[in-house]
């Protein structure tokens, strides 16, 4: 891949469209996410970024580890030096078991489970590993989104027991993760969607009890819902993503007070490419470069309107004097499937370009 | 990237999720597209498949080169053996006309103009090169679709003239590409747009004549109105893209008597990997390997409906039965941004992998 820009570029040399991360908004996302969470276990979710240079500044201000969400991002973050992985998913093919079971030469290796049938192929893969490289087990359960995940108590408890019971593994506590309680637009929408799925956890955590097991690590949260976590007295572990970059969706959202605020450290850079029409522009930006599951990406500019995208181009209505080579700042939707569409990060200070970062886990989706 | 397979793996062991082509079907889809435009011009585009094995095969059946959206992508495909290349889009910047002029020696290269700024920048970057390597300029005009192209004719006249008079350049016709109209529903729905589109042509063709200009070329068409294009005395080039693979949006055309019949040659194989409540199950396909602008996915298989999609999964409601480790073939929503999420193209005859593709172009979009 061409690189988009070169360290000392100007800003205005950057090749579009590209990513672009402002380092002193970066950063203080970065302080203000640790800052946050001095208390508890921060994971940063690395599906997000899936780059290295993101996550070793993430650990270095205090962060445990990164989550992931794929083999091959755990792959690219350990490739990248990082030292301690959780896959926060469910891992089912004996090829990337595997993967799974050999990246524990490098790193703590974590992973979700969630039916027992899966788990029985995870134990039999990671039998042969010695005791220090034991497979970190969650057991991941359903607190309200439907997706993946255990609900019957009992069935809790036998997949923990499993679990402890493997050589090879450990089980090391649950996993309980509410995705679509990040986008509750008011705090009380995230406020009642975390309390019942700490309904859920305590149910969880009084069967394993009873049972004799122990859950070391509680493990969710997102950039929406995080101190509503922390202050439970239930979850330990914290696993946001979004907030390095944020994006339109999740400033959509009304903060409580007290919530930490993050700011938007990272814009899709684009040019026009047409202005034929009066008061119509098109933009080098599209289906390939901006993701669009959560709506067209907003232009950074006022009097700008994004009507269309297409593969390769955004449509807006504009005001009177934009030309071709006139170039805007885009704010993304949704950031993490948006980064996945990049292989380089553009780092600017002060108008300067000072670094650019390789999103090596780019497409590591198996 | 780690490769999703190897070349004798029977389809079952085809790594998930992967793009997966079934060999025989996507030769039939060629071969479907050389019968229906045999008289004609066909210049395929590769932005649907960002992919130089594919662009060979499609010339080797007569295509005259490949339609480019990007000046990545057509450097993608020149890098590949392609000798011919259309940029079907305004470049603007500094940097892309140098890149595109340097194309200029390995291959044809031709690209658009709708705005006089950004041919004379065009002109300014092209005017040393020797008449062999001219560059090919198509002034895109605006046909309906409300995007990119000029609509007055003595617009298009001053552009096709500034054009031809400059060294470097070659006026070669006009750009006349109605994209909405490719998925108009129904045969008089297609029907009438380019009927629309036609009546422009031929205006802009009058006064290019009374201007004592040719226009040795007409070029646009796509998969879902080619043989309206190819009737209609104006067109003779054609630039369908989505023809060798398909995909639901384009599946959902009502055909007209005669139309060629373009079969889904292309699949996202998928695995289960959490089934934990009764009727339901997630994939391991999302938002980073299914592109949803044209909404979720489909599954091959009875009784299974898609609820939703996130950054790596994909909700359904399924039968009885399901595993995790149940493998799905899944129908894409929109052809084009799902193939620039992977790095390979897996190719299956009779259940046996017998190739893998390169997507060298994916991510190409600078």
């Amino acid at each position: 891949m061409v690189q988009p820009a070169r360290v000392g570029d100007t800003v205005d040399q950057i090749e579009t469209p590209a990513l672009v991360v402002d380092r002193a908004l970066f950063e203080q996302n970065l302080d203000r996410m640790a800052a946050a969470t001095s208390h508890i276990r921060l994971r940063p979710h690395a599906k997000t970024h899936r780059c290295p240079a993101v996550a070793l500044q993430q650990i270095a201000r205090g962060a445990v580890g990164v989550s992931c969400q794929t083999v091959g991002e755990a792959e690219a973050m350990v490739a990248g030096g990082v030292r301690d992985v959780l896959i926060t998913n469910e891992v089912v093919s004996a090829a990337k078991l595997r993967r799974l079971v050999d990246l524990t030469a490098a790193a703590q290796v974590g992973v979700l489970v969630d039916h027992p049938a899966a788990l029985a192929d995870l134990a039999r893969t990671a039998s042969a590993l010695p005791e220090e490289r034991a497979i970190d087990v969650l057991v991941e359960i359903e607190v309200g989104q439907g997706r993946c995940g255990v609900s019957d108590p009992s069935d809790i408890v036998a997949l923990a027991r499993a679990a402890a019971a493997a050589p090879g593994l450990s089980f090391n506590g649950l996993q309980a993760y509410h995705g679509s309680a990040q986008h509750g637009r008011t705090p009380d929408a995230r406020q009642t969607a975390i309390a019942g799925a700490a309904v859920r956890v305590r149910s969880a955590l009084a069967a394993l009890t009873a049972a004799g097991l122990t859950a070391r690590i509680i493990g969710g949260a997102g950039t929406g819902t995080l101190l509503l976590e922390a202050r439970s007295g239930l979850w330990n572990e914290l696993q946001p993503g979004s907030y390095v970059f944020m994006d339109r969706d999740y400033r959509a959202n009304t903060l409580a007070p007290g919530d930490p605020v993050f700011a938007q450290a990272l814009h899709l850079y684009a040019t026009v490419i047409s202005a034929a029409a009066p008061g119509r522009a098109v933009l080098d930006v599209g289906l390939k470069t901006v993701a669009v599951d959560s709506g067209p990406p907003d232009v950074d500019q006022p009097g700008w309107q994004t009507v269309r995208v297409s593969d390769e181009h955004t449509t807006c209505t504009v005001p009177a004097g934009v030309t071709p080579g006139t170039r805007v700042r885009v704010v993304p939707g949704h950031i993490d499937p948006t980064v996945n569409l990049h292989d380089w990060i553009v780092v600017v200070d002060s108008g300067v370009v000072v670094d650019l970062w390789a999103i090596t886990g780019r497409g590591s989706s198996a």
